[in-house]
């Protein structure tokens, strides 16, 4: 593409190294950009640049925070004897907005992946094994890791290094997502779900 | 949603000010540029603060320039004598990318819109004038503005405009596009371009 100036190629360039943006919505974007006052773009430069220079994460789960420990850490309400390990924040976040879990989280920062080269001093495995040795009272850890080959592996690592503490460890529930059709569900998904069925309670 | 820090959240709500963002890609964007380093983000904020208090336009076209002309101004290989008018600047580079034209260009700065109060003191349509005027010799005039109400409408009040200097004005042609269905091509350009149907010309 032919640019009418370097600054923009300049823009277009950095703007384009985000995820899921091409050359064209950049140039699009940067055109935005150049529209607006200089205010609401220093609006967003700064806001970016504060973002990297000034985040701190919680001392205790990793998550992001303003102060040493996090809302959820901080939060008198929450169970602190339930933890939930999830690879990264988004997934704190998701989880946060179901407005349904009232433990606290542990942000491994990742999961393992050979691969990739990410071993377990990569992530944040020995402060995870250091809140469950310090704890006074009986563990629950729930896995929330991605469901596959790597997410797999780390859950069954962490279990391993974590039985001896005799704390309690389960997992999210797979299934077909509420609302979603049978017919268009993976066949490894309803395969286990057919095999992890769950018994009706019909009480007395 | 629920940000577990101020950053994060000043960060979400800037990124989603953005055309077409909303806040759950600012939410990604933010997280995944929390993951770059501090030369990587510096980079994207100093582009886009650079890109808004450093751009220059064309003193002639007011396209976009690093100098007092654009490149398109500034080459001797450009025919002075047509210039197409465009409303906006990637209306212009779409054109450029073409390889097709030879011109020169002007850049509207937008389209007449009594509804959204732009009328022809908000755009560049004196200094199109001027360039008209002071030609000395015969001008061709492109119009290649929106084919909407508005932009009809910015072309025939140019046309009006222009006709006392004689100079030739000519808009970009209508049809159905290259590769298009005629099956799928909307009523109003499959009518227009029956209407305006091109004749196979046989030679001798």
């Amino acid at each position: 593409m032919n640019y009418p100036s370097k600054l923009i190629e300049q823009a277009v360039l950095e703007i384009s190294k985000l995820p899921g943006i091409g050359k064209k919505t950049a140039l699009r974007l940067a055109l935005h950009l150049l529209k607006q006052n200089e205010q609401t773009v220093e609006g967003l430069t700064g806001a970016l640049s504060r973002l990297k220079k000034e985040t701190r994460y919680c001392e205790r789960c990793h998550n992001l925070s303003d102060g040493p420990l996090c809302t959820v850490c901080a939060s008198p309400s929450r169970q602190e004897n339930v933890i939930c390990v999830v690879a990264e924040v988004p997934d704190l976040i998701a989880i946060e907005n179901t407005g349904q879990y009232r433990g606290t989280y542990h942000v491994l920062g990742g999961i393992l992946s050979p691969m990739h080269g990410i071993g377990p001093e990569e992530l944040q495995v020995a402060s995870l094994l250091e809140r469950v040795k310090s704890a006074g009272e009986e563990m629950e850890i729930i896995f929330a890791l991605p469901s596959t080959m790597d997410g797999d592996t780390t859950s069954f690592y962490l279990m391993k290094l974590l039985k001896p503490f005799g704390v309690n460890i389960s997992t999210v529930a797979r299934g077909i997502p509420i609302g979603g059709e049978l017919e268009y569900t993976d066949e490894v998904t309803l395969g286990r779900s057919i095999l992890a069925r769950v018994k009706y309670d019909f009480g007395g």
